[in-house]
């Protein structure tokens, strides 16, 4: 059978409809965020990263990185095992110990990526809890999604942060079902925020569990850096909270935060969990020091606040559509997607700007967009440089100037 | 709804049976391995571990732990990204060609741990070929158990290392079904390696795929680190080989290799390779330093060889029942989780010796077991302090001194 005329077929598929994605290939440069050294052919040497997700430069902060060098030296590179079998580290521990207490929970517990701690949480709360209903926004992650799909437990979607849908949907349910409300509080590529109270009250006058993913909004909102949830006053109402260390904090890694119980029910469940070499120590002692930083520290949501008011002032004034939230992350709608690789591929080699078209599977066909994500160490002039590029191209390319 | 209490009932359940797991926080200490610091309140201080996966002490090793600080230095610690947005480095890119170079294949691509690349491979191939049928091996590892599951393609098990049965299962699939044969080269809690030639025989005789999991035979055999497939002369008939960076390579991550229009398939279409953090940088520079190390030098591989081979002699001297296997692996049985538990309790505070018990959902309920995993950084003196103290522990226990 000839698997490879299968695999190219599929591929072709996906180059028809311009779909197929091409990974531009880079050198971050510590030190010099958000400039990075590019090995692709037709970019020049030094790019400016406009998409990155590293979105308070922590990935280059020294005392992150010196954390990671030192426990390197005492610890090594890996760790060496499962958690359970000789892979716990006192690093990791730590770690779990500073994300409860980011959250004001009990207990925290560390996965190897933020979506394996959505896909293991999902799957083993909605496969373990007998008659379990998961109920999920429509606009939720995908790691959420296939942990959702994995339970095999009933899966009732809801209206993107509707809470008077969500109040319908639980309202048809079993009284005595265990019912868990699945929900984001930033969502990545619109940049909207839910309404977050409004949907814990619902959840609590069912009484569900509320299942929070804050992965991009940890150390980015609230006095601590704890998310919307510590922001708003609301964490100690919500059950579990998820998260990352592989955004804001600027190395990888995910995590569930909850009560004691919660933790160790996942701790002791999930195969995702238990079935993985844990994260390397130093990744961990880098991590600790991210969010320490982060927990004292506001100067660096402060300048990225600033940055990302410019930003949307001067597209404004130039007419350059984008779609409005109250987060950072600023999305410009091409709504095609080869118009939106060729925009980049324009922005990467005449102006050596980088900003990854995103395309079909991250969004729905026909919303195709460039994400902007500015930070705290884009520059007054890197602001005019990319606003002056798009404006070039807006009138070159003849696109739509209203808001999308 | 309390759902504390229903966490609470299920592990109340699986502390009665013994099979709830406490986790022995260490602290490795580079350039001392396998010693280890304990924070255990009752181990000594200083414990020497014998159930690490880092498998050759890679993980300590100068090469790859200046590798990592370097590229700390020159890209800070995290990607950024995803790969398609902004989270490709020249390091990932770097890496794929290093590890489609070990095994001899035209591509590779990186995940962020084997478990991960098992289940999104898996999932992937399993749901998007039409009619595809999986044949897994009935040992197979977790992380490929849920990969299938979770392509809702059609599962056919077949017995353990059995080409026959596997051929009596392919014969009764319809001819023009895309067949997938999983399976492993050495199973990790059995040590036991697989009769590779003629499975893959089998599988040609059907037009099947190939998919072999060597995550613990790469790095260890093989003149180069190739595994299993490598030092059997067998790499170029396997479609597809599945590694990781987390044992014998000492640091973290997984990987596929195959063609280029697998991989590529692969990459375009798996939720779990699109939808997530890239790999930091420098752990893809340490794996690089690891594996390029491990493909000239043979030391490391030959003593600890020479290490199992004595524990063995050693065990069998002492009338202690192992596992007779081809690997690296020593499992000695104990058959009760209770009992198991304890003799490792008792090995840890008595003696300073780490050996994490193994129970289920690790191993079938029945077939619990201390696995022992000697490398080169074992002293003879090592070995002869483990066999005093599991002979003196197997006279006390008055365990069955019969070979299980």
């Amino acid at each position: 059978m000839d698997f490879d005329a299968m695999f190219a077929s599929q591929l072709d598929a996906l180059k028809a409809e311009g779909n197929y994605r091409v990974f531009a290939e880079l050198e971050r440069r510590c030190g010099a965020f958000p400039r990075a050294h590019s090995h692709d052919e037709n970019a020049p040497d030094e790019v400016t990263v406009w998409c990155s997700n590293d979105y308070l430069g922590m990935g280059q902060h020294p005392v992150v990185a010196q954390a990671m060098k030192d426990t390197v030296d005492q610890c090594g590179t890996g760790a060496g095992g499962t958690r359970n079998i000789s892979g716990t580290n006192r690093h990791h521990v730590a770690l779990e110990a500073d994300l409860a207490d980011l959250h004001g929970k009990e207990a925290a517990l560390l996965f190897t990526s933020g979506y394996v701690s959505n896909w293991a949480a999902l799957s083993t709360l909605g496969s373990r809890l007998p008659d379990a209903v998961i109920l999920s926004d429509e606009k939720n992650h995908a790691s959420m999604i296939e942990g959702i799909r994995h339970s095999r437990a009933q899966k009732v979607i809801w209206k993107h942060n509707d809470p008077e849908d969500l109040d319908a949907k639980l309202s048809a349910l079993p009284a005595n079902a265990p019912k868990i409300v699945a929900f984001e509080s930033v969502y990545s590529m619109d940049g909207d925020i839910c309404p977050m109270e409004e949907i814990i009250e619902v959840a609590e006058k069912h009484g569900a569990m509320t299942y929070l993913d804050e992965v991009h909004a940890v150390g980015l909102y609230g006095p601590r850096g704890g998310g919307i949830s510590e922001a708003r006053g609301l964490a100690h109402r919500i059950t579990l909270i998820e998260g990352t260390l592989g955004k804001a904090f600027g190395c990888m890694g995910g995590y569930v935060t909850g009560s004691a119980a919660l933790c160790d029910f996942i701790r002791s469940f999930a195969s995702g969990f238990i079935f993985t070499t844990a994260l390397p120590p130093a990744i961990a002692a880098a991590a600790q020091a991210s969010i320490a930083h982060l927990k004292v520290s506001a100067v660096e949501r402060e300048q990225q606040r600033c940055q990302v008011a410019k930003l949307r002032g001067m597209l404004d004034q130039r007419g350059i559509p984008h779609l409005a939230n109250e987060s950072h992350i600023i999305p410009v709608m091409i709504k095609d997607p080869v118009k939106c690789r060729m925009l980049a591929d324009i922005l990467m080699r005449d102006f050596g700007i980088y900003v990854q078209p995103i395309n079909y599977p991250t969004v729905p066909k026909g919303t195709e967009r460039l994400r902007l994500t500015p930070g705290p160490l884009h520059s007054d002039a890197d602001l005019v440089h990319l606003v002056d590029a798009l404006a070039t191209l807006w009138k070159q390319c003849a696109l739509s100037h209203a808001v999308a």
